[in-house]
């Protein structure tokens, strides 16, 4: 049994979230200096742990298992949210490297390979996932030219300020891994609200996201009678309403949905807005479900395009398909975490993308949840209590063990 | 009888248009050079009139008359909104202009004094109706000292750009005018649909102004369930629907209420919004049904915030008075009407503020309208027909000599 040192979990947690502190949380923009710094500081310790260390083109942090016969790939991301949490992304590339020093200490372990990893700008600084997809071969170099900060920084000019123009892209050797598994905070509070400890992600959601505009006419709001406005507002507000009421009808006990942006044009006090614009997402595991909350939005903006006074229009902008993890890796987190919380775990579906999704395109992928102190995330006040980062590292070293074992049976 | 000479009111609207001129619009903001070039040519043309021309402190232009022993204040304002329209303002100010020619022509008008006058800045590019407020009293050094324009310029630098610094401004002196007589185009489409020709202005309406939070708690759209979201633009969405159902049932027969301005923050596709800001208005010339507004607005906003989940805050932003207009004026309007186009006159509000109102403080006062095609304001494509414009004028001087007239009976 692989036998993780908690102190050393809890520093190196704690060291890597010095680079780029913000306050109690990190400001670790992908590609930054201490970005860079952290990524540099995460290779020499894959070198310290026997791995074969590596920054690839994109980078990707790898430390890789020097001659094992099965080996599992294991990581998650190392850059933060703007002024985001010390835990995020972070966690799992910690747990990715005590568990490959916990094997190499482990006699029982040899033969079981261990490939850690810390993808790049899962948090979409620059693109979608842009480490995880270029693993997996699903980013061409026409979307790496063309991708740009939120800054307007070209990717290019990026990746070349930080040391990494002309290195070569890692790409997946198929074959080479049983799987892909990855540890983080739960980032909602189902698990620290119900006092659980463990949780077993059974698939993360679909994505779907569309862009609703209303057309009317803007107008003088002191001489235009109400009778013969085509204000763009009302008609917004009162088919987001609509849908907010709708959606609540057909929802699944875990599906959400969000109306986060929303823009008024001219937006002045005084003026009738002619046009209006809003997001419309909504997340579920369900491909059912989610065409179904498809078909409600595109009824409810045709009638309210029918109805008038204001035209309606709708268009998809993004849709990701749910991806569910692999059957019998929740099955071997679940047993492991049965055995030292008994009770203490539950399945629940991840709300938020991972780079588990991509991988779960190219090979079996996994993901196992700790609780996030009050669900806070994207913030610099996300934590976690310190027991539960030690059980976790050890429930997923335990697991990862386990899958490994269970791959080379017969 | 005063005569107005058509083709010259015609010809002189279009010469003011040349000022700015945009499509077939005009872009002449307060204080620009255009706008001092318009200025000058108007104290050229009062002058030509036989008035005594100035241009004062504020960028009022006046034109007084020499020696007559009842004076009627009349005019506009003639800086224009951004792309704005070719006669808002611009009417007022040649009317007058040429209601004071048709007096010196006919010798039958001697003694009926015209003083004209084309104010600054109405259209509020740097302040709330600056130049009638400034000859009233109505405003302070500290206003003006302090007031800037949508672009950050100060008004004292724009004052001293337009060659205006240093020049005293002129003040109403009591007794002077028997009052103030205004023209301008409707704005909206009461008479141009009911194919009308002349408005008579019972009163300007009060319009209050309200600015209303709600704050809930900004999260992850993915991660948190709907359950314990704070969803501030869920509370905006609902709140304003309920606001423009419940307007709808106490609404007089002319009442209009705009929410013109929301923001979410931090208006995000992928975030929970934390926090929602929109801006209600409405518009009446019953100070009753104004208070039951209010009363309605606020007793919404608490039902909002006792509800939860999020808070709702309301703050007054402004408050303006309905102004009713004199009432012996609008019946020699009324009569002066019906003599040139019988039925084809109508009383009504005006929605949008005017000079008017701030007179209306200090002296009687009185507004005509004629129709704007298809209700059109505030925008390069405001028209007019010529036959309209042409109707106005003789029907404002005529009201205009009767309202003298009517000032010296015993």
């Amino acid at each position: 049994m692989p036998r993780i040192d908690a102190n050393r979990v809890l520093a190196d947690l704690r060291r890597l979230a010095e680079f780029g502190r913000y306050e109690t949380g990190v400001h670790r923009p992908t590609y930054s200096p201490v970005d860079m710094e952290a990524r540099h500081w995460l290779a020499g310790k894959f070198g310290e742990a026997g791995l074969e260390a590596e920054i690839d083109g994109i980078g990707n942090v790898f430390g890789c298992d020097r001659g094992a016969a099965r080996r599992l790939l294991v990581g998650s991301h190392s850059e933060t949210q703007p002024h985001g949490g010390w835990l995020d992304g972070a966690l799992g590339v910690v747990y990715a490297l005590e568990l490959a020093r916990a094997f190499a200490a482990d006699p029982d372990c040899a033969g079981l390979g261990i490939d850690a990893v810390a993808w790049a700008d899962e948090e979409g600084h620059f693109g979608n996932m842009l480490g995880s997809r270029s693993f997996t071969d699903a980013i061409d170099d026409a979307e790496l030219d063309g991708a740009r900060s939120r800054d307007g920084v070209a990717l290019r000019e990026a990746l070349a300020a930080a040391g990494l123009a002309g290195r070569s892209r890692r790409r997946f050797a198929p074959g080479r891994h049983i799987g892909y598994l990855e540890a983080h905070i739960e980032q909602g509070d189902t698990l620290d609200s119900a006092g659980l400890r463990i949780g077993i992600v059974e698939a993360i959601v679909g994505v779907w996201n569309y862009r609703v505009i209303l057309a009317g006419e803007q107008n003088h709001a002191g001489t235009t009678r109400l009778a013969r406005r085509k204000d763009a507002g009302v008609a917004m507000v009162r088919l987001a309403t609509r849908i907010h009421d709708r959606f609540a009808e057909i929802a699944g006990p875990r599906t959400v949905w969000t109306i986060g942006r929303m823009l008024l044009d001219p937006n002045a006090p005084s003026i009738v807005p002619g046009r209006a614009e809003m997001q419309v997402q909504f997340r579920d595991t369900d491909p059912d479900r989610l065409a179904l909350f498809e078909f409600t939005l595109i009824e409810l903006a045709a009638e309210t395009h029918h109805d008038g006074p204001c035209r309606c229009e709708i268009a998809p902008l993004s849709k990701s398909e749910p991806r569910p993890m692999d059957a019998a890796f929740q099955a071997l987190l679940e047993q492991t975490a049965e055995r030292h919380v008994p009770g203490g775990h539950l399945r629940l579906p991840s709300g938020a993308g991972h780079d588990a999704q991509v991988l779960s395109h190219r090979m079996r992928a996994g993901m196992m949840f700790i609780p996030s102190l009050g669900g806070v995330s994207h913030h610099w006040t996300e934590d976690t209590r310190e027991d539960d980062i030690v059980l976790g590292a050890q429930i997923f070293a335990d697991a990862a063990e386990a899958i490994l074992r269970a791959e080379a049976a017969p």
